[in-house]
This record gives C-alpha cells, sequence and structure tokens, in this order.
C-alpha cells in the first residue's frame, strides 16, 4: 500500500507504525540533507526549535539554522543546499532546524523507518523500497502546515515510479491526485513550479532549480535514533 | 483572494473571519442539501452527532441521518440526494447528520458568510460570490479528515470559474493545484472519478453520476445562526 499525506497536520490519520515513511520537504530541508550527505557529512541531528539549536550551538556543534529564510544570527550557515558543500560539511556532526522539514522528520519517528526523500535521490529512495516490500507512506512537510505543490509533484513523481517497479495497491486519494499533478507537471517542470507559491514567499530561484533536479545522489538519508545518518553504508 | 482549504483538519491554518466559506461534500452532504433545496425544504438544522439527531427525532422531528454509508435505525431517511425528493421533504424542517459534512459546516461558522456548494449549483455559487466581491475560501469536507478527489475537483471547478468572472489573485498552492486536477478531469469526468477511492467506500454508482452533474438548480443554500435556509430569498 502507497499513501500520500500531504500535510504534517494530516499525520495523526495516516500513522502507520508498521510503513516505510518517507519525508519530503523539497524547499529545501530534504534537499540539503540530501545534498549533505552526498557531500559526505557524518550525521545531522534534527531539531525542533532556534532554542535547542542554539544549546547545541553553545557546546561548540556546526549548526544550519533559518526561519522564514533568514538564516539565525548565531548560524554557522543558512537551510539551502549549497551550504552544505564538502568543505563544510564533509565528516562533521552538523544540527539542522529549518521552518517546516525538521519537525516533519520528528514526527514520523515512531513508524518502521524514516527515509529522506528529494528530487535529487529519488531513484535511490524507490529502489531502496522496492527491496523493503512495504507499506510506503510519503509525508509531505508543506509550508506551515498547508499543502505545497513542490512536496506533492515529488510524492507523484515517487508514486509513479513506485507504481512501475512494484504492484502496490493505491487506495488514496491523495496518492492517485498527486501522480496526476505530476504528470501535468513534468512535461515544462521549470515552467510548472515557476507558478507555485513558494517562489514568492522567498526568492530564491536558483535553489529550486537546483531542487528539482533527479538524481543528483544515490545517498539514502535514514532517521534513526534522533539523527540522520546514510543509510548507505547500513 | 481565493484559497482553498483540503480539508476541514487544515482549516484552522485558513480560518478568515473576512471571508465568504464554501463547503463542499459533494459525496454526499452539499449535494443533498443542493437537492433539498431545489425541492421545497423549508430549512434544514445540520449535527455533528447522531446523538444529537437522536434528541430532535424523539421531540418529533423528521431526521436524515447515516454513518458510514449505513442509515440510522431511528433515522427517517438517508443521506443521498433522492432521500431529499420534493413529496419528503417540501416545506418541511430536515435535522441532518452525516460523517463529514455536517461537522464541516459547524466548522465555518465564524467566518462572514457560509455557503453550501456542490457541482449541482456550482453556476449559482459562483454568481453569488462574483456579487459579493471578497476573500472567498472553499473548504473541503474530505473523507474522515482526509483529502478526496471530488471535493478538491470541485475547488477547481470553482475556482476556474471566478478566475473567468473576476480578478481574483491566487496565491495559494492547493487553489492552484485543484484548478491543474480539475483541468485533467473534465475532459472526461465519468471516467476521472471512477477511479476515486470513495467508490469502494459506498457503492452507489448512480449517486455519483448525479453528484457530477453541473447546474441542476439555482438555489443556494446559507448556514445562518445555526440553521441552513434558502439564500435565493433573501
Amino acid at each position: 500500500m502507497i499513501e500520500v499525506c500531504l500535510s504534517p497536520v494530516l499525520y495523526p490519520y495516516f500513522k502507520n507504525k508498521d510503513a516505510i515513511v518517507v519525508v519530503v520537504d523539497i524547499l529545501r530541508a530534504t534537499s540539503s540533507i540530501c545534498t549533505a550527505f552526498h557531500n559526505g557529512v557524518n550525521k545531522i541531528i534534527p531539531v525542533n526549535t532556534t532554542e535547542e539549536a542554539q544549546n547545541y550551538k553553545n557546546k561548540g556543534y556546526f549548526v544550519a539554522a533559518e526561519r522564514d529564510g533568514v538564516v539565525i544570527e548565531f548560524a554557522d550557515i543558512g537551510n539551502s543546499p549549497h551550504y552544505f558543500s564538502k568543505d563544510k560539511v564533509k565528516d562533521k556532526t552538523v544540527v539542522y532546524t529549518t521552518t517546516n522539514g525538521t519537525n516533519t522528520i520528528q514526527l514520523a519517528k515512531d513508524s518502521y523507518q524514516v527515509l529522506i526523500g528529494s528530487f535529487i535521490n529519488i531513484t535511490a529512495i524507490s529502489e531502496w523500497i522496492a527491496r523493503e516490500k512495504r507499506d510506503v507512506l510519503i509525508l509531505c512537510a508543506g509550508w506551515k502546515k498547508k499543502f505545497n505543490i513542490e512536496d506533492t509533484l515529488f510524492a507523484g513523481a515517487l508514486v509513479e515510479k513506485l507504481i512501475t517497479q512494484n504492484c502496490y495497491n493505491i487506495d488514496c486519494d491523495s496518492a492517485l491526485a498527486s501522480v496526476d499533478l505530476w504528470q501535468t507537471a513534468k512535461k515544462n517542470l521549470n515552467a510548472y513550479v515557476s507558478k507555485i507559491n513558494w517562489r514568492k514567499r522567498l526568492d530564491m530561484q536558483e535553489v529550486l532549480d537546483y531542487c528539482i533536479q533527479q538524481d543528483l545522489t544515490n545517498q539514502v538519508p535514514v532517521f534513526e535514533n534522533g539523527i540522520l545518518i546514510s543509510g548507505n553504508n547500513t
């Protein structure tokens, strides 16, 4: 069974402790996390609040933190993928907090497995899932609890891949609608995403262009015991 | 401004006391309510629980009530539109409770105005809104708090009409996505809705065929002071 949860607020109605949960926040948390593992980060500690991030900073940790698109004063780097370059993150532990994504990762912690999905690792994620043969829940971080288009498009793209690879039973209106949106959008993805609300929220065309590219990495980050690690080594 | 709220659970993030809220539960509450006013019902009292409906029944009221597609034992009629025929409801007061729709109507009560929308009165609704020149929130009842396709398609169809008639500013990803889904679906609506989850929930092809027809009535039901009345007489 594949289901898609379009907002973290709806998660209680989809919760399934036996499922693999793929958390997605295309702009930008999950795209940045996949980039960080591609560039050799050792581990990432996602935290919900800027206060927690500040506490880690005081203990000497390297911190990535923004709120509403602005890098927080005490942070070492911001939330966009380009901050997570090899020279900044290789072999490091990074503490990370964002407006939407990091809270959503924490939310799913009681499920069978939590994976970090983005367009840049979409094939690696779909191959991982195909090997596991389990229920899948794609959990969209959205924007401040609301539905957003970019996370839904990723959900549609992943569901489409999983249907092709497996014999999944789709009995979820959100999954069906996500696939249809993706099929409309993928014909010209750059033009399609140019209309989404996020572009007005944060003026970052380059980030958007990066985050909708597919398969830049084969890394599958996994959330285990409160920490994000590379699933590729397990 | 037009916004679309895809589940009652998301309503707190869209709440706008100055907006006209169009509540939609295509299968079946809002389609049935529009049918009832078309057939001359005097007023409808929506109640949240079967206990409240039972109390009204004990006082001698005419009650329409189902849960999960099954007519409740004490009720006079069920929830589908065909129950609300002229011979059953003309000039009557009907007490009404459903799985999703009636709760959602109550939820919106503090907004400027609450209208009942369905495909069968979609043009009447859009003309009403065009006259008012206010913010509009389309509030989908969904299915047991989750997103559903049929309510989202109605939202997309109504947004498309309002864009054509007015100069609305759309800055809401849910509204944009709803329009795109509608544009995919409307080419062959019967085939499109044949895949939705609801068909498996309740086996009622005839009800579905009825509920996706446009403009069977010019009635616009309004929710005022806890009661649904015809807005056409005001």
